[in-house]
């Protein structure tokens, strides 16, 4: 439908998914730049995204002041709250219904390829029926799997937390040798798990491995990298992401804990749920431990650590450059939206050249929904057990930078 | 013995035990003090703690520069290497065989209470083959669980990191609602896992419930509390010990592994590892799943994490506190190693007043050697599910600060 350039009327903002240590950026983001527009009276946050919209739990953002606004963005969780609904028709005839009834003529989503999706499906109903609405879309997601965009606002800061926390193990491993086995967030895609990598200056650091989702996963060759590691250096720390797959792409994570008789909770998009557990973590550990421990190494010292909600949640320790980018996505999406006729996605886009600079542009809803960015083969050698220096280049500047190690020996 | 001021001579440093994230300061500020005594012509670090003195593994450390000193000290883990070795007569012999070997007249070893044993039986050993050796042990422990001093090293970083991934976490969980449990490091005393409650401003804030080892963990009380505060605040998040353990005594991470077939390893002291498994976490998520959620709440979400090695080795987040006076007892070991006819154990004291301030003094071996030292019971609140003010007081200034948290319901 036709738009004209800007429309007086209302904004809803609403958070979706697994929250990030920066979400609330791009939440505080709007708000600041929503406030210079005079056409738009009222931004509403819906509380626990589309079912605070359904349920009309929807409360005042304008009036905000800026120590609270400032102490909001610094704070990681949806502050709005957030939601794993998965809207149909009917619900989103709900939303719709809802926007009419509050004059709502602005629409921002916080969230990943799933509220890329929801947003489409509003937009087009709302074209349907000729209401003049705006949608757009803020991408946040520590899996770093949205397409269009070089890289997602939450990922960078946990890729922070990742590769520090790998680093501090690291030198922790080394110190009371043995093998560790640490598990990192990431469904369908390695970028996380990646980025355990980060921080390793030479070939005797850790991670010694790392395996994501897109490689399939073989117990065998597991047990020989490692042993292979271990042998050499005398100790070996290893990256695995919760998704690692078999040949036949079933989640190693959901089959172990079928097999243990653990009931799989699946939420409303079916996805199978693999944090908040150690199962997998566990069962590497106890595999190694009676595949190396008892053929070769007697007093083998075998750990394993998921590092769990921690990695999207930390508080005070998120990237600074995530922190910005955060910032600029929601700043951006209001940008647009007073521009003119557009509904879309906030994406990222990186300048060529030797220093790290982002840009941002806007891409189609339905380029974004649902859909899936994996990881470039490039982007892990060729055995696909360690990422190559493309991948460094890419997700370093994202981290903001990471401490400095000093070794003895 | 008698002892002259200073004995001409070498000196030895040994790290053991856990590592911390602020070890290496210890370190570093005994290499950094000794440089100023012509008297100790050597320096040599023992690599990998009493086990790098028995076989002679000795690198020299006097002569490292600025700039790497200061990237060692920020680098959490032993960078000498550590070692959970327990000697025993004939093993410390050996080493008192060494220091006559190497001209060695000062022996400063960092580590918790059994470090300070060996350094005990060593310095009596010395003492009996009338050997002039000076022996100094330099407190660390994420545990906070040594005698004498007010609070170990590495323990106000550990709680940093501990309050500061609960704040975050509380906020996760308020954005998607439900039980969330997070399991602690600290086998037999409550002090990292009370950490937790550090960053909490009001009775909304998790965690909700926090459970020691120093009292006796019941599940059917632990799943009352729990439904108790669901039902309240539609979320709930707990912080739980490694240590718990059951009226008998046992801890409950060793009854569970042991029932699921779990061979559980023990260390050379005797005591069972409890970290790098998920196990008790994942039992107590399962348990209150099928409590709750079978009888009350049909789609309970229940996650549970355990912290695991990152509480102790996380790089880049150390307690500003915790370095400077990591630092500090190094150097104060130093201090009284010159200034005379001591051995010891650094220990720290607190100045009277409201404004946090430190002192140290010098303790006796075997007034720190073997011993615990368990929360009081003051510092836990009257049902036995939380910490108090009194606990506050002690524990937030060690922290160095934590995050702001902002809300917006």
């Amino acid at each position: 439908m036709t738009k004209t350039n800007v429309i007086k009327g209302n904004a809803v903002i609403g958070q979706s998914g697994g929250p990030t240590a920066v979400i609330n950026e791009s939440l505080v983001g709007v708000i600041e730049s929503i406030s210079r527009f005079a056409a738009v009276a009222k931004l509403l946050g819906a509380l626990h995204g589309v079912r605070g919209i359904k349920e009309e739990k929807l409360i005042p953002l304008r009036r905000l002041g800026a120590r609270q606004l400032k102490a909001v963005a610094a704070t990681p969780g949806a502050a709005l709250g957030s939601s794993r609904d998965k809207p149909d028709e009917a619900y989103c005839e709900e939303i719709l219904k809802v926007f009419k009834k509050h004059d709502v003529r602005y629409f921002f989503y916080i969230g990943g390829n799933d509220s890329a999706d929801t947003a489409r499906i509003v937009n087009e109903m709302a074209d349907a029926a000729d209401y003049e609405l705006r949608v757009f879309h803020i991408p946040k997601t520590i899996d770093n799997d949205l397409r269009v965009t070089d890289h997602c606002p939450g990922y960078g800061s946990a890729a922070r937390f990742v590769a520090s926390a790998f680093m501090g193990d690291d030198r922790d491993v080394a110190s009371l040798p043995g093998i560790k086995i640490n598990v990192v967030m990431g469904r369908n895609a390695g970028w996380l798990t990646a980025a355990a990598g980060l921080g390793r200056q030479d070939e005797s650091d850790g991670p010694h491995l790392i395996y994501v989702p897109e490689i399939t996963f073989s117990l065998k060759r597991f047990v020989d990298d490692v042993g292979r590691i271990y042998s050499k250096l005398g100790h070996c720390q290893v990256a695995v992401s919760e998704g690692i797959a078999d040949e036949s792409g079933q989640p190693v994570a959901v089959a172990l804990a079928e097999k243990l008789g653990h009931r799989v909770q699946r939420d409303s998009h079916g996805h199978a749920q693999l944090s908040g557990s150690g199962v997998l973590g566990d069962f590497l550990a106890d595999y190694i431990k009676s595949e190396l421990g008892a053929s070769r190494y007697q007093k083998l010292r075998v750990r394993a650590d998921t590092f769990g909600y921690l990695q999207r949640s930390f508080a005070g320790y998120a990237s600074p450059v995530d922190q910005r980018e955060a910032r600029m996505v929601g700043r951006k999406a209001v940008d647009y939206a007073m521009a003119g006729n557009m509904d879309g996605s906030v994406a990222i886009t990186r300048a060529k050249g030797k220093a790290y600079r982002a840009g941002y542009k806007l891409a189609r809803l339905q380029d974004v929904a649902r859909l899936i960015k994996y990881m470039p083969r490039s982007y892990m050698n060729k055995a696909g057990n360690h990422i190559t220096e493309g991948f460094r280049k890419y997700a370093l500047p994202l981290t903001g930078g990471l401490p400095t190690i000093g070794k003895l020996f």
